[in-house]
């Protein structure tokens, strides 16, 4: 190594602790700062400040680094320094496995998310007590303890069928309490929040809604567990947002559920991201949920890739189940009739034993 | 040609000939089947009786077609029929051309959308009286005639700033008031609509919340104009359906929004679809706006592609701006300043005369 | 059920009937054409005659259907017909299992894709004879039978490393040979497949290439062992044709390499497509691999994801390991250390047992 | 604003005064052993000096900064420095603006890239002498000056029309020369460029091809004027990076052809990434090209999109034209025939007078 520059890197070791030693006393003074303003309920984010320091360096700044370098650094320290101002005021996201290293447990009749692999089954739509009782007993009796069913619907067009509303509810509540199975099913609307919670057990927040932040908001005030899917093409890092408005209002019982992703491919319906559905494993303390029927629109991709989540370590699997597919009144070709779903079922057989340590 | 060749030819037009035949008398009979079911209120799609009609064909199949692919031939046959019948029902959709041929105008205050084109401008909150005023003020008196500013925020994180609420639909009111303008603001949730509609000239309904169907009939049924902007990542079908659930509750004020789609490119917020926008144009009767700020992000791509859109044939180009926007509470980046502003008018101006019959 | 309706849907069962009658015999008549077609070497499809039918249909259809819908029916005849005779050539695609049921194996030196589950490993770029060597060695004793590294490195900038060429060839060759191991490497540029296929094992057809056809063909004509990676953002469809490519040349060992499509998500560096891998196993008879470096870019979730991947029944595993990743001229975040990849090999072994038969 | 925190303000001016004196320090000290490496042929840029740097610097941090944050903080000013150094030797990327401010012209024939707006038009294959001169002399009518035309052809199937070859390339010579216009024409194999130089003037590198390093390096070589798309789901940036392997061979001939990108939407054959081709314009000093027919495949979106590209402030316009598409070899939907060209042109025309100073 040519002994000048030798020498020279001495002279930036010199400085680069300096530098340390003057970002530690800046950093000690904000917290200070920071903590008065607490006290004080002033936000600790301040532009007009910002602004101020920026043009009075830039003024001072004769190079090397131009005016926009210099910017772009101190812009840093000052993110760097009120993260540490937020951290003091304990402002950790409630998602995080920072905030709670331990897996949330959410239980539901005898189901428990986060406590070993879960199956939740049940048709799209709920249709009728007969169609509902048959399914219900179908599932219980193969071990499924959480039945799901659409009393209110999202459809595309306003002229599909919307779902039977309160019936359904009504129907779902009965087929459930029948066979012992806890009753998830979707809400869309603020102002039904009341009567849905009044007969389920979960209340799902859909794809659709899922930036629905007022609804969010709801979910998060009823102290209802939430089923939380991640939106159409929402990222990871807004799904984990979306959670974080459910737990801000004090509800901690919230289950997420990957859903696939829209993407330019075309020969399945939606595109699964595992990826983003371990990261939820590793980043978030909550219980997490693969819906394999959403995520490809094509029963023959269901058992490979249900057993894919589960090896992959996510604490439930999520399938539409019904017992006449061909006549269902919505999603007639990704609905599993009841000899699909046994054959399913002995497919993924060896992997409902609780997981290992994975994700 | 091979005479050969040339015989068989022969043949295939005869049962050509006789196969149109069959399937115009079908139609017929099928069309007075749908008559029936319609004063009888009986849905016309009967998914069993299809189930009955493929498997007996395919039962009588023998070649050289596969029972796949008779069945595909059918299938398209009861689709087409089908069709027909809806069609023989009235039910076209009601934002198509189809149905209502000339071009909606959607008048609000002195501003027709629909009508030559517009530009809708204003912050992206509202923060105070005086930043308000102060941008009312300037854009007024450079011909704008519709105020634009949020007081119900949608924010990523729920520790954001969520807007000033009722306060600050009080301050776009007046400001819009004082400097004789039109005053369009978002409504995030049903429960608002009411209170939004009092002091808001439009109904924003944002991205976010273009699949939230209760809010898109809420807004329908308030009969107030809608600004519909397209979802962060749906297709324009999907947007053209939303518009639909408006319309179908007898409100006929719908502006559709461009406003970018999502995609892998970093470079921009979104990725702007114009031809999304040229498409509504051409298959629906409603004024369409593009939203260049949220299209992009970027300032120096605000004008080029505002001049696009214009030339396009789009009735109405959305911009932020902002009296100062590096303290703003949201968007710093992306908000145009007054100087800004005037930059980007000189710009466009040529474009802003009644456009040529296009798209 | 009314009875008018009944007796008309008497009248519907009845010309269903005829229908199928002359959709069969107009389809044996096609098929004699095509037959003389193809001995005369004539193309099947001939647009004017297409034309020229519809032209006549709808100037004799007076309705019910419009000439829109006639002709569209009429389109689906044309193309049931088109496929028919096409089959009839026996021109089903190499790729599918339709054309060979039994799953192809392709035997490298002591590997066998599509024997039982493999695990292809190595850094990104080969870099120096010891990181070569040491990289093997540490592999080979754990039972890794391919050994990846790139001589020709495809690189976003001109200005970046662009591997060591043929240097690196005999670098990979000889670490392989001397822990007899086979190896992998890719080639970009048609001239240089003969030095490759001297050097290496398999020929690597990197994702940026997928649609390179003049290399896929020329890799064809090699008759080398070819591991064909999907393109950044190709749908699964085309992916099977660019193995049709090389397929269609008389080299029936192709491997199928899902890594990872492009997606509007930012927290990995592209989304693993597990529906594409399963769907390739099912399909197509080819082995299939899925590389979760590149699907990635993110170290912990390499040990679920491929956990996920074997679950769902592929053949290989592809992870990049270096023996000091930090200093690494390329991918320097996404390369295992040795201990990583041990700590990845204990999460994984489980799944490493021949696979049930899944996908 | 309360005493004490203007007390603590003031020793944050203070340091970071100090802090920014140490940063210029450093960086001429950084600039310096830059100098030093670049005349002993050493990269600048050092991993292992930086991993030591950030060890010393975390082993010496005794917060309130974590560690992490420390590492941050320090790698931004790498991050910086290394930028600095980088930019004294003059390693500016050959594409952008900021290396050759005016736009560069690229003459071929009459034609003038970058010199007002052009029109390149033609059929997708070409097929025949007839349709050849048939599409030159209509154009050539119009004014037209750059004629397109496929004698090798990228199709996602190998049995499909794969082009004329060499004999396609003589008669697209032929006609151009006959009607006074130049001849673009795709290459897609290095080993086709010297053939396909002889009878084009212009080097298409398909959308496919942009990552094809080798060949984008071998047309650099060439010397010829590249016409190069962007590829189906590359970033801006990679499209930059992509000119730049051309660029860097000493050609300076480049234009770059936006062609819609690869996204959800369905209705339109690409998403026509405007923005994109405005960042071109702005950021880069080559000619930039909009190819309306690949970026919509619809011909009732190409007129409205040829005005808004021409409106933003590319510089030419790219459309396919064939004198009868029904009968066309390929892309039979997305070419225009001639009535529908003169009707495209009057639609444009406005707008192909020189353009004003925008993007």
């Amino acid at each position: 190594m040519e002994p000048r520059i030798l020498e020279l890197r001495g002279e930036i070791d010199r400085i680069n602790r300096e530098l340390l030693n003057l970002l530690s006393e800046r950093a000690r003074i904000a917290v200070e700062i920071g903590r008065i303003q607490t006290e004080l309920g002033i936000r600790h984010y301040d532009p007009v400040r910002e602004e101020k320091m920026l043009a009075y360096l830039t003024a001072e700044n004769d190079g090397p680094f131009s005016d926009g370098a210099i910017k772009k650094l101190f812009k840093e320290i000052f993110k760097a320094t009120l993260a540490l101002e937020e951290r003091q005021d304990e402002r950790k996201f409630l998602y995080s496995r920072d905030a709670k290293p331990e897996t949330t447990q959410v239980k539901v009749k005898n189901a428990v998310f986060g406590g070993g692999p879960l199956l939740v089954a049940g048709p799209c739509a709920i249709e009728s007590q007969e169609q509902m009782f048959q399914t219900a007993e179908f599932l219980a009796a193969r071990g499924v303890k959480v039945l799901r069913g659409g009393a209110f619907k999202p459809r595309t067009s306003p002229y599909a069928f919307q779902g039977l509303g309160v019936e359904g509810l009504k129907l779902g509540r009965a087929a459930a309490d029948r066979y012992g199975m806890a009753f998830v099913t979707e809400v869309m609307d603020t102002r039904d929040i009341e009567v849905v919670a009044r007969y389920a057990d979960i209340l799902q927040i859909g794809a659709r809604n899922m930036h629905n932040f007022a609804l969010l908001k709801e979910a998060g005030r009823s102290h209802m567990p939430v089923l939380l899917k991640r939106g159409l093409s929402a990222t990871v890092e807004e799904w984990f947002y979306a959670a974080e408005y459910v737990l801000s209002q004090g509800n901690g019982q919230v289950i997420l559920a990957e859903r696939g992703i829209r993407t330019y491919e075309k020969w399945t319906r939606n595109t699964l991201d595992l990826s983003g559905a371990v990261l939820a494993k590793q980043l978030t303390h909550l219980p997490v949920m693969v819906d394999v029927t959403h995520a490809t629109g094509r029963i023959e991709l269901m058992a490979p890739l249900a057993r894919a989540a589960l090896a992959a370590g996510v604490d439930a699997v999520h399938v539409e189940v019904h017992p006449n597919p061909k006549v269902a009144m919505s999603d007639n070709n990704q609905q599993m009739d009841f000899a699909q779903f046994d054959e399913f079922l002995s497919r993924i057989k060896g992997l409902l034993e609780p997981a290992p340590k994975e994700g």
